[in-house]
């Protein structure tokens, strides 16, 4: 069934952990959470024996503690939160978004790829979250966030940017985005200035060819599928992005599908997916033209989205803007090449 | 004789401006000193007479003010100084530098290129001073600065500004280094990561050509000139910086020549660029692999000296720093770009 997330340990002896869902096992493993919490009783045989280990995680983290009194604000880190990744819904006031959080600091927000989700920042975020409040966001219509019918246009999803920061009480954030993630940061950055301290604009350019959003188009269509289980997902994924390496492709397929009847589908909405994509399209160069807050462009260098031209182009339009070339990746440069991402993320800010 | 700053404004009526030196008067149009500045009547008929505007300032400067007890530190700033420029010199410990500062806030070092001097930056300093404190520096063998027989190696320099920055007793400080001043820069990074923020690396890498390195050090040997006079110096330099506009090579040739018998020699010394010009040469490679500190590669688009290669091939060894290549500007990068350059700098210092 699925990612048979909901096996139990029938080879351990310890009754406590007997019919403990398989999912928050391997999360404790993966020191996600601590074995001794008590709110893991509380998740026996619950909705969340379903869903993947991150979500997992998240759910437990929403649950209060045993003998907690005080009801927490859940738009308010209560805790020190300073080692290990939590999760919670923010209402914005617009829109109620899914993030994942770790650490303290200046604010670092992360912006995944269209039809991904913000559990593709995790390696990013387990490097940053010592010294940078990281804090990872579902976009509209991804992963665990509301899915409106309409609004998918570059201005919707930076409208929601700056109504995280604005709820978050903590900018003027450092926004890094990949791919759609990218394109909304720098769209964010034009129009709310003073919500942003500056971008990490990761594989998306203005120039993109006709031809690639074309293909990137029937990719992401492509995506609204019925997967039979975890191993068809990954099987997909694996052919879909195909220099991504195998944890990379686990953290895809573990967060990014929910179980329904007869198998896995994407949690991301294959109608908000088609808008999106279609918003892509949309000329970029006004906003790059207009942007004032310093942006760092990073391309893979063999990126098949964002050409070797179409970055000679926007650096001719805005030679003033810093350039990373990633080396050994394609588009999914933070997934592929996560730890010089995090230098050229660490270089740029501790300038 | 000379650049004729010796002339006086003999067409003035008032009394109290003639005889005053040319240079001074240059100064006070130029807004770098305040007509009602008590310490110019000082100056009339003293040596200061032969020499260049911004040195005028500078001397200007050394000198109390009518009515001022207080003997000052010279390596303190007792005043706001957030508008004028200054200059002084500055003992490091091991050697005497004479800076230009300008503006207060984040201390921002500035260095120059072989035979050049700090006056090169003042239309940087002139930008970023509202914000930084910016201190441009005459280094070792050039300007106004000491000139010690040997010792213009790469580790000589760095020390130097190490020992710069340990006296100003505000660090870690923003490197930006022109060519000479931008190996200086990122090896006392690599030394001394302690005393430095980042660092602004202008047209020079790892990976320079040897034939570039022959042409550079033919270039500087040959500026070791006797000059009728200025008309001599700015067709001397005109000819040598071809792309650099009028404004450039003016300050060039106020600020790098002293009037001797029979014309005008270049400051720098001649012993000094001969030494310096072959240290240039030593590998760059093993700092640039140590170097932790955030270091932005700006090449100039047109550059002889760092090539397209060059500049490739350090972004092979150091993918993870930011690169800008300036369009239209050769290695003289600030001097032709400088409002580039600028923003350039506050997209890498404001991330």
């Amino acid at each position: 069934m699925g990612f048979q997330l909901i096996d139990v340990l029938s080879d351990r002896t310890d009754g406590a952990w007997h019919n403990t869902p398989r999912c928050i096992l391997i999360a404790c493993q993966r020191r996600l959470v601590s074995r001794e919490d008590s709110r893991i009783a509380k998740l026996k045989d619950c909705q969340i024996a379903r869903q993947s280990v991150l979500t997992a995680r998240a759910f437990l983290c929403s649950i209060p503690r045993q003998g907690t009194k005080k009801r927490e604000d859940p738009n308010v880190i209560s805790e020190p939160n300073s080692g290990q990744m939590s999760a919670r819904r923010v209402d914005t006031g617009r829109i109620t978004l899914h993030v994942r959080e770790q650490g303290r600091g200046p604010l670092m927000l992360f912006f995944h790829g269209i039809t991904s989700n913000s559990a593709v920042f995790a390696p990013l975020m387990e490097q940053l979250s010592h010294r940078f409040r990281t804090v990872a966001v579902d976009q509209r219509g991804h992963g665990l966030s509301d899915k409106p019918e309409t609004g998918y246009d570059a201005d919707d999803y930076a409208a929601d940017i700056a109504g995280l920061i604005r709820s978050l009480d903590a900018g003027p954030a450092i926004l890094v985005g990949h791919s759609l993630g990218s394109r909304n940061s720098v769209t964010a950055a034009a129009s709310y200035p003073d919500l942003v301290r500056s971008v990490v604009a990761i594989d998306f350019t203005p120039y993109i060819e006709t031809e690639v959003f074309d293909a990137l188009e029937s990719r992401v269509n492509a995506g609204d599928q019925l997967f039979a289980d975890a191993a068809a997902v990954k099987a997909y994924l694996a052919a879909r992005y195909v220099n991504l390496p195998r944890a990379a492709i686990d953290i895809r397929a573990e967060s990014g599908y929910r179980a329904v009847d007869g198998g896995l589908r994407p949690l991301a909405s294959p109608t908000a997916m088609a808008q999106t994509a279609r918003g892509l399209r949309r000329d970029l160069v006004p906003v790059y033209r207009a942007v004032s807050k310093p942006v760092l462009l990073v391309r893979g260098a063999d990126s098949k989205l964002v050409s070797a031209d179409a970055l000679a182009k926007t650096s001719r339009l805005r030679p003033d803007l810093p350039v990373v070339v990633v080396p050994g990746a394609d588009h999914y440069v933070n997934e592929i090449a996560p730890d010089i991402t995090v230098k050229a993320i660490t270089n740029f800010v501790d300038a």
